[in-house]
Parts: structure tokens; sequence; C-alpha cells
């Protein structure tokens, strides 16, 4: 999956007008196009041709690129989870005694922030409504966050305690900055913290 | 909102043909139509259309009974929630340090049942991907199971707390049932009871 993301080389295969093709900008403006339709229609909604015409280019090259709309969808995941998934080692790293603090500092940080939490938006609203967009979720965070951070834990079902304590950080988010149940969505940001913090901590670190 | 899905009077205006529509269970039989269908494509893609021809009736019989699509949501809305909204009082009554235990078990007993949780997930996924649906979700299940939970605890910030401890509760649903993210997935479900009531409980009642 990292392969077509990080590729600086153009497409081997040509089609349509190869003027703007060729520019290093179009790939960005066609991920950066579909994390905005995913955004506000979800998964099933979108379709390649509205990408296209939201990053102004032909279908052809969308599929030239990236191949099937599912393909664009993980691609533009993978993108808005790339600072995420550079997150866990750093955040890992420091005293024990305060991960859970650290994961749930950066957690809320990228939501709080409307351009970070677009694309979080996206996956979840499209993976709660399709299964395909569902099983990209499950491949990439799964695979990726919650082994990184379970990796790190040494105790006995580190899996499962990373994924509850993802529970707890993305109930969070649902329920204050998606469908914005008061007094939570309201609350201060230090005080959400500091109560899901110990939680999160307990989560992962309690014998 | 009670007085529209208690009533057992026949309606008071009439349209489409009387006999099919005088039947008491052509109200529920509606409501049932509604659940699944929002549950199979969530808010947006259901039409009162769909939801008449699901349920062998006319689409004016629908807005007849209900009136707009998002009243017949609310509806449906409020009977899936029916017996959740009776649960707080049983569960808020018994020993105050089981509390987290009880509604975690009563939460998961939910989720767990396949006929329980489609009318739930249908509004998680409506709720997440429409902003109208959300208010729908905010106005029954913030008003109600949150305020009543929050009613018992005799803590500041009793209601927050109550909505930290759904996020932790709607995160694991969200990751083990809709996502059904690996291991918890196929954890055993007195093995997530016994991870997460610690934190609910932690939530509603550590000072």
């Amino acid at each position: 999956m990292t392969g077509p993301v990080a590729s600086p080389e153009p497409p081997a295969r040509r089609r349509g007008r190869p003027t703007r093709a060729e520019s290093a900008g179009t790939r960005d403006r066609i991920l950066a196009a579909a994390r905005e339709e995913f955004s506000a229609r979800g998964y099933d909604k979108t379709s390649v041709r509205q990408i296209a015409k939201a990053a102004g280019v032909d279908s052809a090259l969308v599929h030239h690129y990236f191949g099937t709309k599912e393909q664009v969808f993980a691609a533009a995941v993978e993108v808005a989870f790339a600072p995420a998934l550079g997150a866990p080692d750093t955040l890992l790293e420091g005293p024990p005694d305060g991960v859970g603090e650290r994961l749930v500092r950066f957690a809320l940080g990228v939501w709080e922030n409307p351009t970070t939490r677009a694309p979080l938006l996206a996956i979840l609203r499209s993976a709660v409504t399709n299964e395909t967009a569902a099983a990209v979720f499950r491949r990439l965070v799964a695979a990726q966050l919650v082994r990184r951070v379970a990796d790190r834990l040494d105790l006995p079902d580190a899996e499962l305690r990373a994924e509850l304590a993802a529970a707890q950080l993305v109930g969070t988010a649902l329920l204050r900055y998606v469908l914005r149940l008061e007094p939570l969505a309201s609350a201060d940001v230090e005080q959400v913290i500091a109560r899901v913090a110990p939680v999160v901590q307990r989560h992962l670190t309690q014998p």
C-alpha cells in the first residue's frame, strides 16, 4: 500500500492529456479532493467522477493514478493517518505513567483542529456505513496503529488493551465532535483530557 | 414525542384505503420497516417511499401516521431506545460499586443480540452521517439516557461523567460490532466486560 502513495515516479501507463497529468501536484490534488468528497458525503455517496471533477481532472486520470474507488479511499486514508502513524513511537517513548495523557492529548489535538479533523471524519463516516471502507479502516488502523501501540506494551492482551483505549478515544471524539453531545461538546479540552487520560492509562498499563 | 408513539387511538385524519390502515399493526409494521431501512442504508439514503414499500403500504399512510422522514426516524429511534430508557433506573438502584459492571453488561447485552443491535446500528449510522439524525440522537439520547444516569450521581460534572462513560461504551460497540477490529471483535464478552466495567465505574463514581 505504501508504494503507490509514496512513489515519486510518473505513472507507467499514459492516459488522457499528458500536460497536467505529468504534474507532481496532480496526484496530491486528486487525494485532497478525495478527502474532501469522502468527508462530505461518505464512501457510498462519493464517486470517482465527483472526485475527478473536484480535482479538475478527467475520471480516467483518477483511475490511472489510483485504480478503483476503494483504492482512492485507501490512499486518502493512508495520507490522513500518516501523522498519527508516526506518533505512537514518540508518545510511547516517554515515562510509562504519562502515556495515557500523551496519547489523549495527541488524539484530541488532532480532532480539535478542523483541518486534521476532516479526514478522520471522512474515514469514520465511511467506515461506519460501508463494509469496503470498514475493511480499509481495519487493515490500516488495526494493523498499524493498534499493533504499534501494542508492541510497546509488555503485558498480556496488549492488542485488546490498545483497542479498548482506542474505544474510549474514538467514542469521546464521536460524542464530542460528531454528535456534539452537551456538555461534552463545549467542555474545556483540558478538562476532557484530565478525565480521559487516567482511563486510557489504565487500559494500557494496569496489570 | 411520546404521544404519537404510545397512542393506541386510530389516526384522526383519514387518507388512502381504510382497510389495512385501520389495523393496529400498521403503525408497528411501518416502524419496523423504518428501522430496517434506516439500519441498512442510513438516514440519508432512506426515503419514505422505501419505508412504505417495505411495510407494504402507501407512502401517504407513512406521512399520515408519522409526518416527515425526520419524524419517522425519531419515532423509530424512540421505540428502539425504549428498553434502554427504562434500564438506568434499575441499573442505578443496586450497590454503587457495581454500577459500572451493571451498565456495561446491559449495554453489551443489547449489542450482542442481533435483533436489538439492528436499531442501534441504524441510529449510529444515521447520526454519524446526517445532521438531522444527529439532532434526533442528541435530543433523545442526551436528554433522556445521559440525564437519567447523571441525575443518580451525586457528584460534580455528573453529565460530563455520564457522557464519558457512554463514550467508552459507544466506542467499544463501534470497534467490536461495527468496524469489527480484532482481537476485540472476537474476544469473549465476559473478558470485555471485565476490562470495561472498572473504567465506566471510574467515570461515574470516582471523586
